[in-house]
């Protein structure tokens, strides 16, 4: 199963007329040209954030940024499964960059994006992917401003990866790295949906569950937040899950950091889908959730604005920070005991994102 | 062949001995860490420009800009083989982050790189390419300030994909669409070497040759230019050559353009090797060179400043711009005669860049 459209069950006689992504699509030329054009172009409604936008084709784009501080991140997006449920690999990676832009205190303002295309892809799937990530690019304001489409062989890709690059701009930079002692630790919401949900997507692991991945732009939310909240520190836990980004946090910031197990929201589905396994539910992606410090005067007002949101409604302190056992993460867990949450060696599943 | 280190003749028991990449490179986590901080950051000279940088390894990096208009532009490398006589992907990528910025009239400033690698890749060989890579960005003072590393599995991709994102900024922009009637137009040296130096090099053909790429740093040469020229309109002329930079040029501009065949710098070589294959040196790739527009009073001037440097000394005046045939480009051939140069469908190698 490719996807979504391969797995609608249309005749064979349809799918011999479907339009595939052939060489010429990446060769810089005429039929790129109709491609860009006719697919992609019309699907992103913001397409310049100055002087000189996508719509030129031109070597680059020129922007012209609001005041602040300019943040840039790139990911690669190589997840596998292309469409899982819940989102698909175009709609990841505009939220995987609207996402590293926000955990950075930036607006998103423009990104761009490089296409590699297996030959041979059909030319309705990479339709969809495109519109997934045009839609959460317009609901967040950010304009694609540069682009690459690029072509490999059948055999020498599996699928599409996306690159995007996000250029955002931040009043104050928030860092990772500067967790206070004192400070009380919130995430957003649910963690490690992504993760299960990419997992029970699979085939290989034969289940069945309705889980959906999480993915979803920060960006207005962690806006919100910053607008009335003082933010010491911030990160997106995907790859490693909660875990790794509370470990990175405490180990950057040479501070300790304790979490209360029971306090922190894992659905019964995910938690059932990771026990099946033997997986850590906390060392599973997110893709739309974000974890934070803030000092213990601004906790519950952060909490009330986190909960007024849809996507926050599931926020929760989960943690608190002191000076003991620097750069180390505690877990007091739900049945009384304490252990050291270690840093994961990696994320448990190849292209989780 | 998978490229130099595979080609050098080491003995199996060797080989068996090489570090390879593997799953967890890619995974978020302790592991992805060391390849960090072990194999990537102490190659590269200039990790920040700007509060936040490579090394804090957060969510993205921050940018101190230097006042003028911020271009950004990125493109994905999928070049075969990945090791090519006169280059590799590293000194690719580099080189066309660095020149699509120097074709909009942008100093360098800053870059990102998203790795994708497939699983098994020899450490030794990523190593060299990171290298290059790192060699062009120290030689045109370009600081790799985020990046990210995703690991697909064997058979999942062929070799490593490397997108790069540049951010530069310009004093004026220049435009790939304001050739001017009357305007002379320059290329700063010969052209179509890359395209050819890559057919050469794959196997399926047996050629031999010593035909070198052309890939190199157009910035700071055009830095030179823009110093003491006004450069109407400019474009590196990568995939579809020479052909499809001009015809781009000439539609946009709606302009005709009007090239003189014997003036085209081309190498005995690459005309050699072409005409064995069928193929038009004018449409294959550059990864070293620009075509660019300047007034006729401006002509002798750039061509001096071009002719004094080792990149621009085989630099040429090719053609003029004017108002008949607006869009169409038209070659008054070597042997006396005219034609159109059409727009090429697409660049006739794949993985070219």
């Amino acid at each position: 199963m490719r996807g979504v459209a391969s797995s609608r069950g249309e005749a064979g006689a349809m799918k011999e007329r479907r339009e595939r992504i052939g060489a010429m699509h990446g060769a810089g030329g005429e039929v790129m040209g109709r491609l860009l054009s006719e697919h992609i172009l019309p699907k992103f409604a913001l397409r310049s954030a100055g002087p000189v936008g996508l719509d030129a084709l031109d070597d680059g784009a020129s922007l012209s940024l609001p005041d602040g501080e300019v943040v840039v991140t790139t990911d690669a997006h190589v997840v596998h499964p292309l469409f899982f449920p819940g989102g698909d690999i175009g709609r990841l990676a505009a939220c995987g960059t609207v996402n590293d832009l926000a955990a950075m205190g930036a607006r998103p303002v423009a990104c761009t994006l490089a296409m590699v295309v297996e030959e041979g892809f059909p030319l309705d799937e990479l339709d969809t992917i495109l519109s997934s990530c045009a839609q959460i690019l317009w609901e967040t304001e950010t304009a694609l401003v540069a682009g690459d489409t690029k072509v490999m062989g059948r055999g020498e890709l599996d699928g599409v990866v996306l690159t995007m690059t996000g250029i955002g701009v931040a009043q104050r930079v928030i860092r990772d790295s500067e967790l206070q002692a004192g400070d009380v630790l919130l995430v957003t919401g649910p963690v490690g949906d992504h993760g299960m949900a990419l997992i029970a997507a699979r085939e290989e692991f034969h289940l069945e569950s309705d889980l959906l991945s999480d993915v979803a732009p920060l960006w207005p939310l962690i806006g919100e937040l910053l607008a009335e909240v003082r933010i010491t520190a911030m990160k997106d836990p995907t790859r490693g899950g909660l875990a790794a980004a509370v470990n990175e946090m405490a180990r950057k910031g040479e501070i300790g950091v304790e979490l209360d197990e029971k306090s922190i929201p894992v659905r019964a589905q995910v938690r059932a889908v990771a026990n099946l396994l033997g997986l850590d539910p906390l060392q599973a992606a997110c893709e739309g959730r974000a974890v934070l410090g803030v000092s213990p005067a601004d906790a519950q007002r952060a909490l009330e604005i986190l909960h007024r949101t849809e996507l926050g409604k599931d926020a929760a302190i989960i943690g608190w920070v002191g000076e003991h056992r620097p750069g180390k993460v505690v877990l007091n867990t739900s049945v009384g005991g304490r252990r050291l949450l270690e840093m994961p060696l990696g994320d448990p599943l190849p292209r989780i994102c």
